[in-house]
């Protein structure tokens, strides 16, 4: 099948992002499985798009850690260990699928980890207005909760963790703050109350963990973002 | 200046990957600054190579948030909170340069809260045969270190942590140890006591954490990998 039938005419550019999307949704779907040999002739042909087109696609697949070019042979399918599984891009593709699950632990098991440490140096290193930003997004979650806002909720939501992230001055634990990003945005096919539900001992983990950033009090900030991490994890392999 | 210039005639293969790491070594290294635009001609004139070869590369570039086409443009420099920190390419490209002891901070930061998490999970998860393999890289550093073979010292530490974090069972902090190796891997251009020197405290740590493994004590694990870490977070930043 041909990509962009209908419609103007697709850049270059769109042509690039459609066809890397659909490969590597099709890869994580394991319509091309591990070990598999992607013949490029093929996949020119389904998606009607140049040579060159379908290389930068390939390209940007082997940097994600999904596929590998091996002489005289082709581009490889790798296995998942081998995926970069940080990755706003694989992260949305393993969102819309059976993957969605273990993606979700294994990424608050690795957010338990890397988010109470990044508060701690939040709380030692953030401006006034930082502070007041993050306390403002914790009041906007409750608020737009109340409401049924979904989309503001989950845009205070992701803005309260980006906050704390970029807050610890620490530029990996800022970079990783597009992981949760794409994590949180995975949401809205979720049905488990876990994560859909902004229970009421949910948003007071929220707003102390706030109010401690507010107060500049790393070891407050650390614990109370280690129990509003924990308690969704242990919460999510509860209702599993 | 043209890549290759004598010997055997590059494949495209090749020259794909020496444009990439010359390109993203200038950017690390300010050679072009955050927001340059990057001229398609003058860099295949630079490097000698087709346009496509150039362009694969810019692809890689720009999955790595570190150039983003923009139209009528060009090829934008991107800020450095775009880029994936995490990435062993990166990690290796900033490791040569002035950005080596904010990169060795930031990522002991980032392991001293995933590392400790990855152990709890591995001495609940890992094989008898996965245990008796960490338990013996921690053994191998021991002999290199007292044997003065900095190569098998280095090979041991990458195997130590990896097995850990793979042995968590969890796919991301798996993947997690191509970070912790890019970075360890760094290390020889290092004149620090706290990162080249096997102390005595420091081969206790990595001791009593291989052994607290191979009880499968998850809680003993958690402490020794935190102990190892932030005692070498200190002395890192101590020394600074």
């Amino acid at each position: 099948m041909a990509l962009n039938t209908g419609g103007a005419a697709p850049t270059e550019r769109g042509l690039h992002a459609q066809v890397l999307a659909a490969v590597g949704e099709d890869i994580v779907d394991g319509i091309y499985p591990i070990g598999q040999v992607l013949n490029q002739d093929e996949l020119t042909a389904r998606f009607g798009v140049s040579r060159s087109v379908l290389r930068e696609a390939l390209r940007v697949l082997q940097s994600l850690g999904m596929v590998e070019p091996r002489q005289r042979v082709g581009t490889l399918v790798q296995p998942r260990h081998a995926w970069n599984l940080m990755d706003p891009q694989i992260i949305s593709w393993r969102g819309r699928g059976r993957e969605y699950f273990v993606q979700q632990r294994e990424l608050l098991e690795l957010r338990l980890g890397i988010e109470p440490v990044a508060a701690r140096l939040c709380a030692a290193r953030i401006t006034d207005a930082e502070a007041s930003a993050i306390v403002a997004a914790a009041d906007t979650m409750v608020d737009a909760n109340a409401a049924g806002d979904e989309r503001r909720f989950l845009q205070a939501d992701i803005a309260f963790h980006s906050l704390i992230l970029r807050g610890s001055g620490n530029a990996v634990m800022g970079h990783f703050s597009g992981t949760v990003e794409a994590l949180l945005r995975t949401r809205p096919r979720e049905r488990r109350g876990t994560i859909t539900e902004y229970t009421s001992p949910s948003a007071h983990r929220h707003n102390e963990l706030a109010a401690a950033l507010g107060r500049r009090e790393p070891e407050a900030a650390y614990r109370w973002s280690f129990e509003l991490l924990s308690a969704t994890l242990e919460e999510f392999i509860a209702e599993g």
